[in-house]
């Protein structure tokens, strides 16, 4: 079974890289790019054939090692 | 407009970050996953308010600046 693990920090909270991306956009030429905002994305192969059980691994996959739950957001996506 | 543009390493490229979480789950006692590939999520907004323009800007974004296409796939997503 294949997942799908979007990281992506939580609104207000500063993103230097995705503002010096903005500004790198803009000298490049491409003008109209309003905010960017850079997260990160897993993708994983499960051993779990059952989708309940495959999200419960990912969760805690989150929780303790991709996601900092204090400043990200994650989202699991079954593919 | 809002868009969300997903960088993965293309096939059969060597993702020694994706070992190294796979390892580290491991360690933590998440045994049942199996291969691990990160890559990065840019969430973008857009001043075009044309689907067909605002892909086509993304698309310069990607091959100049966020994608080195070389080793990588891009996928933009208007949401």
């Amino acid at each position: 079974m294949k997942a799908r693990i979007i990281v992506t920090l939580k609104t207000g909270v500063l993103d230097p890289q995705g503002k010096a991306i903005e500004s790198a956009l803009k000298s490049f030429g491409i003008d109209d790019v309003g905010s960017v905002r850079q997260g990160k994305v897993f993708d994983v192969e499960i051993a779990a054939t059952d989708g309940t059980d495959a999200e419960a691994t990912l969760k805690a996959a989150c929780e303790k090692l991709l996601a900092n739950t204090v400043v990200e957001n994650y989202a699991i996506e079954i593919v």
